[in-house]
């Protein structure tokens, strides 16, 4: 099977500690690493991980917050350190270009790689890439400054062909991936066998869906609905429901309600402030909802 | 004694690495924190090691080589998040400017602090910072880009006023500054007491050095000399030599000869590249040439 992993680099919010990292994650879909935000120290992360970062395709940023960009100017310089040719596309906000601008008119001039910048529109569900494997959305996040959701859905997979029935009617080699889209078959003596009779069905495409920073908001739903996984955000408790109302931050309890309501498989909560040294009450509040949910950290792998 | 204390938070170069990270120092003189370079990760560092941020002065910035500067965004995000009020000195190259101000003009438009920032001329030794306790200058490095070292020099201290003098002559308190200072004293029976007969020579100022990144310049000599510390970077090994040369970095070797000629107390280096993963080839060669040689590292608190 493809694989289809995350892994966690940072799952804290603003503030520092030394739990844990500012935000960003990676995606290998088939051994290409998208990465989503990119928080101070995030490369130091890889390292640590011992990521192949001459694998990183594209970096995806939900929104221009420091605790989710900070760390791409040292990214960026030491790709071109280690020779990186390959064009590195980032897809974030247009107002991206202004920060990253006089960083690579200063810093970047003799990068040996092509930065494209992508701008995204925050208020609107977008297919946002496209490869064999995977398509990327973006959508709609609700927080205090244009935020955007992302959501990897890997492409239609292959049917199953039946081994017996390759058997059966001698199918030769160069017709089997034709018959895995769907495909029917005409034998030697000129008779269509149907595509039904040969295959079964493929395995649905798996998704992940990523919101991050976001408030309490239902209109997400229809974009994320039925993923195998969401990451969502869970800065506080919900004793601290205030603070999240006012920061556009969402609590624990509703994350997990999202997570509910989008009927999805999984539910990560990440993005802790820092006033947590201790996050059993946030796991335990998304549980009581949503019992299928886990608490982010970094170095963890979840493998869709 | 009025504190006067190093500590390294990081001691790598450009390339990231697990067991180094890029360059930055604090350097506490009387409980006021000037920082010298913000390498990325270093607000992370402040944490680790517990430093009180509020005590930060001002930073000062060699030069503009990201290894050295890509902390600063986070760093300075971190102390509005904290409630800083007072403004920030920030000592730099003038193309500094290019890069913090579309930062401050997208990030920082509500930062509750100021940040003042103060061109340094790269080619001019320089008084550029002086209170009550300390003088800063800067002085011209060899670097591939503009690049200035420090010196932070502990203004004249007070001379020792005896304490069998004051019982002896009946001193008032009003009067003991006064003498510390050189001042003669002026008896009750109009009588003048040289300064001499009541006091001792004070201890002569403390002196740090911060010479990274450069080439092996024995032009910065009357500069550094009879520095207590000195921290020269040691990037490469000797067997490196053409490496150094065109990178314009140093050898441990080199970095020994500069702290003899100039006729340090100790030598602290530092910078190191991200191919050794063990220094101690690095600590033999200087200390072959330079024996009071020390390795930086990570956490290392160095007392004047």
């Amino acid at each position: 099977m493809t694989r289809f992993e995350i892994t966690i680099l940072g799952c804290g919010s603003a503030m520092p500690t030394t739990l844990h990292n500012p935000s960003s994650q990676l995606v290998n879909v088939n051994e290409k690493l998208f990465m989503i935000d990119c928080g101070e120290g995030t490369q130091l992360q890889l390292r640590k991980y011992k990521t192949r970062i001459n694998k990183l395709h594209s970096i995806f940023i939900s929104h221009l917050h420091g605790d989710h960009v900070f760390g791409l100017p040292g990214l960026l310089a030491t790709l071109s350190l280690l020779g990186r040719t390959g064009d590195l596309n980032i897809y974030a906000h247009k107002d991206m270009e202004l920060f990253l601008d006089p960083f690579i008119k200063h810093f970047g001039n003799q990068f040996p790689y092509k930065i494209n910048l992508t701008p995204l529109d925050p208020y609107q569900h977008q297919l946002i890439f496209e490869n064999n494997s995977i398509r990327v959305f973006s959508f709609p996040l609700k927080h205090r400054i244009p935020t955007s959701g992302f959501l990897f859905e890997e492409k239609d997979r292959p049917r199953h062909i039946k081994r017996e029935m390759i058997d059966f009617y001698n199918i030769p080699v160069c017709k089997i991936n034709e018959i895995k889209k769907g495909g029917d078959y005409l034998t030697d003596d000129g008779k269509w066998i149907k595509n039904e009779i040969l295959t079964t069905p493929a395995i649905p495409p798996r998704t992940y869906a990523y919101c991050s920073d976001t408030a309490y908001s239902p209109e997400i739903i229809p974009y994320i609905q039925h993923s195998d996984v969401l990451y969502h955000e869970a800065t506080f408790a919900e004793a601290e429901n205030l603070r999240a109302q006012e920061t556009y931050h969402s609590t624990a309890r509703q994350a997990a309600e999202i997570a509910r309501s989008a009927n999805v498989r999984k539910l990560i909560i990440g993005h802790f402030s820092s006033r947590y040294h201790e996050l059993g009450e946030l796991l335990d509040e998304a549980q009581a909802v949503f019992p299928e949910t886990e608490l982010a950290d970094e170095g963890m792998t979840i493998n869709l």
